[in-house]
């Protein structure tokens, strides 16, 4: 049970993005300019480094969740995701992202682990800054989603094609529409 | 130096917010919905659990940022920050206000940690739904905000005269003013 009220219909992120629509607003609304806006990363790399940074926090829902988004961006290349989660160091991804990939698990512990080197080893293939900003601020933006939905003990269904429908929502219509379409 | 290029002028946060405006809306947004806008909380409240979150994740220009912030607010009380970054469990604070650092704290590490009892504590010294859910989303976003500002290497000016002029204008005119007034 969820440590506050939350409107029961709704799983994970979403219960609390409901019940306090005044930051749902500001949360939607950054997802969506950081994960679907413009970028020097792909909407699915992003998507790929949200579910590794979730999993390295073990947040079912969000793991889950955009575990789907990713897969539903990837089409034929869905094993990406599930190969980078079993382990980034050999999965059959492109050395940029891989490097990008090692500079969100840092920040994910702690942003002063991240160094020069990590830094320019991402450029050396082909990062510029604006990926190695969307990357950290990625990193740290599920954070704190992973953290709003673990501390406050929210719902988390564990039949797989809830997630399913969460990641072909967002991957065709983008963050927050269930609440633009409502309202 | 920064990982990557910023404006010289801004110090910590405030560098990647100038740089990176299609985020910085957001971010300000967010934090001035959580930190300023309606909630059961006041803001001192608000700003000692920034203060308190920043300073477990050791992150040198969020703490004395938001320590100044806090400072403002409080006024004639204004010892009550060095007090609670000293020790939070025995400065003199309302019991309502420790349970929710203690909710803060857990929080900060990882969401999962806050237990029922941690929140049936903070119940009974008068903590509503609302104070909880800002607790646990104050607590999450300043783990996103002390990754940015650490992640990208900011600069992190040592002059204490620094964090006192943000603190003043977060304190008064709340947060992205000086985006707000510039465009």
């Amino acid at each position: 049970m969820a440590h506050i009220a939350l409107p029961p219909e709704f799983p994970g992120i979403i219960g609390p993005l409901a019940a306090y629509r005044d930051t749902e607003k500001h949360l939607d609304g950054l997802a969506n300019a950081l994960m679907c806006g413009p970028s020097s990363l792909t909407k699915a790399e992003r998507e790929l480094i949200a579910t590794y940074v979730s999993s390295g926090n073990e947040c079912y829902f969000c793991t889950n969740s955009h575990a789907a988004v990713a897969r539903h961006l990837l089409g034929e290349k869905q094993h990406l995701v599930a190969d980078i989660l079993a382990d980034a160091a050999t999965a059959h991804i492109d050395e940029k992202l891989r490097a990008l990939l090692v500079i969100a698990g840092k920040v994910r512990k702690d942003g002063r682990l991240v160094t020069a080197e990590d830094v320019a080893k991402a450029r050396e293939h082909g990062a510029d800054d604006r990926a190695i900003h969307d990357t950290v601020l990625i990193a740290a933006m599920f954070c704190m989603f992973n953290r709003y939905v673990d501390g406050l003990a929210t719902w988390t269904p564990r039949d797989p094609q809830v997630y399913e429908e969460i990641g072909a929502r967002i991957a065709t219509k983008g963050y927050g529409s269930r609440f633009r379409e409502s309202s």
